[in-house]
């Protein structure tokens, strides 16, 4: 269960009303039309899911492996790194996961200094298939660990890429196991796609339960019961030259990855050149609490009256770690909190700082989850990218694209 | 050796050579009358070095730990585990630090659960001496481990604190080893305080060097040999109405905890209402490249134009670690990379970033390290801090309080 509750200080008029209805019929039209392949993965992607689960089980090197490295950046790794964080330490019996993404010495050494050979699945995750940073990695991994990718070591690869890409190729010229991205579902977009959903079952996760969470909430935003999501669109962007920033403070470590996969779905998506040849879009940052009260918060609360507040917390009741009924000499004030568990406590940490936040008059809105269950996560991912795609469509943008990271890539190119 | 370079599109006018003038007068007196005492600490803090080494070759508990623990937040913390993050893989001979920062279950569980009791150094940081979150966890700390802190265990602990804090009497009370922070020194500036220069040095790092760094350049900066900074800070604090926002995008995955250590102090000190009531400030974004450009690029290319953008990079032609001369059938495109290092890769893509931003018009500039060095880290922390109160200066701020994060302190202590 998630429970989404707004502060929101704002009353929609007429013309907001109907630019909601209007964006609803637009992201109709979008599932229908194909414009995105995104909002059926929960359903499309279970196919997909057992075969990765039935493979994982009838190849005897996969099966025996413990390591599982994802070779991949940005959107085909941060998703499924996300989910990766949230319940590793939930979950023991899964295989391990290394992230091979920024091809940085000092990191790169250290982490491949970890992999064993023989007990790793390598899986190389490049939409396009020709990824730079990635197919570099690629090379380093087949080089630093002699693997004959083309004969006796190509179990030890898997790629998930576009069909028919260069990577594709690669692999179908080897008999190297190949799976695919939808072609209308773009990185940031694709975690429920091939690129999460095969590593993610082959480590072990229950992938099924968040394709489900995933799928339940789709089914219920578009039979019009999620109609929040369309409300906290049109509030978003009707107050975007206002509030351009959106803070999302996440109260759980685990989460932190997690903002980084939202800190690239809203960045990317929504910072466009618009119909009007105007810039737009909306900032986002992620941060972490209760941490990040002792760093972030002050400009929140004082600074400049450009930020929107987004709270995600756990309120699970079965997390029982307490702090220990103990008075230490002196310090006696802060046994107010002895007795209470530590989840009571971030909790607590949490409510104060959004109460004193909307003291100050700043928009702020919470999602709660009863627990960090898969299902929950599920529907967590699926509510932002729709999410998403009602700001592209109220922005009037192409939520898709990004043609504005080409150039770099162009001028990467000139430089060797 | 750092390299610092702007490509900034403007002018200093009459008024604003003043007002860098007026600044640089301020700041002076702001060290002279210890309005804040981080100026001095690369040389205040040698002798604090000196007895934390001897004290841990003397203590035979001390010496014989292979685990620093730091129990601390915000302040007491990101400082100390962005030097960490710097150079544990470069420096393999240091004991192992693990920062409790965050009072959550699953995050503390697990971290709980690597410590070994008898090898372990507990070091509890708390300016004030009673941060909630701190104290909760140091008493988790005491039970879970039975630690008999008033006799046989006191040399497993230590604190830093304020002289005369209740967390310093309680050291006092018990005969635990205590360091003190000077009381002209917040949270966010502490770093080369006792706050991070005690465990850092129990640790084995080169922390000596670390402080040279940082009073070079502060000599240097008051000797008028850096007034790139003043410069730097004029144009922040002159263009915030219309970029509002600075990214630091820093070419190094080691360096993301000290984007963090960056977050807190540009957002804390400069987040505030002014002397004319209002709100005010510029908003601290971290990112890392390349990771960040298939995220955060696309906004900066093609959202609103209220960001600039700070670009770390290290320039180190010792790393030599190469692309392999690898063809991959059907990939070929790639291989024009194949033979450069990766950090020739990670340095074409901050270039290639940089002059793609550049081109959109957006103000950019570049800090650039010859190499991670002990001493290019103090000076870029000292670089960062002196920059910050420069900023507060012209902003007509108090750049070393936190008014704002009271409230929620107090809301907190009426939930229990």
């Amino acid at each position: 269960m998630i429970e989404y509750k707004n502060d929101f200080i704002w009353k929609a008029d007429a013309d907001i009303t109907q630019a909601m209805e209007n964006a609803f019929k637009k992201i109709v039209e979008e599932k229908e039309n194909g414009v995105s392949g995104y909002f059926t993965l929960g359903s499309d992607s279970l196919p997909v899911m057992e075969d990765a689960c039935s493979y994982a089980a009838a190849n005897p090197y996969v099966k025996e492996t413990d390591t599982i490295v994802v070779i991949g950046i940005g959107g085909s790794s941060l998703g499924t790194k996300a989910i990766d964080s949230i319940f590793k330490y939930q979950n023991k019996n899964v295989k391990k996961m290394i992230f091979l993404e920024n091809p940085d010495e000092i990191d790169l050494s250290e982490k491949l200094s970890k992999i064993e050979r023989d007990k790793t699945l390598f899986v190389v995750v490049s939409k396009s298939g020709s990824t730079i940073e990635t197919i570099s990695i690629f090379k380093e991994i087949i080089f630093k660990f002699s693997l004959d990718y083309a004969d006796a070591d190509k179990d030890h690869i898997m790629v998930i890429t576009d069909r028919g890409s260069v990577l594709d190729q690669f692999a179908g010229a080897y008999g190297i196991k190949a799976y695919h991205i939808p072609a209308n579902v773009g990185g940031r977009f694709s975690v429920l796609s091939a690129v999460g959903v095969v590593p993610l079952s082959i480590a072990g996760y229950d992938v099924k339960s968040i394709l489900e969470g995933a799928s339940a909430t789709a089914e219920r935003f578009f039979a019009q019961k999620e109609n929040h999501i369309v409300k906290k669109a049109a509030f978003f962007t009707q107050y975007r030259e206002s509030a351009s920033i959106n803070v999302l403070f996440s109260y759980a470590t685990c989460l932190e990855d997690f903002t980084k996969w939202y800190v690239q779905l809203w960045g990317e998506s929504l910072g466009k050149i618009n119909a009007c040849e105007n810039h737009t879009g909306l900032t986002p940052i992620g941060h972490i609490g209760s941490v990040d009260q002792h760093s972030f918060l002050q400009l929140i609360m004082q600074g400049p009256r450009d930020k929107t507040v987004t709270f995600i917390k756990v309120y699970d009741f079965e997390k029982e770690m307490k702090v220990p009924d103990i008075t230490l000499k002196f310090i006696e004030k802060t046994d107010y909190i002895n007795g209470y568990s530590f989840n009571e406590l971030i909790d607590g940490e949490c409510e104060a700082t959004k109460e004193s936040i909307i003291k100050q008059g700043i928009n702020v809105d919470s999602i709660t989850l009863d627990s960090l269950s898969e299902k929950n996560i599920g529907s967590l991912i699926i509510y932002y990218e729709l999410l998403t795609s009602l700001c592209g469509i109220m922005l009037h943008i192409n939520t898709y694209d990004q043609p504005g990271v080409e150039l770099g890539k162009e001028i990467l190119q000139k430089k060797f």
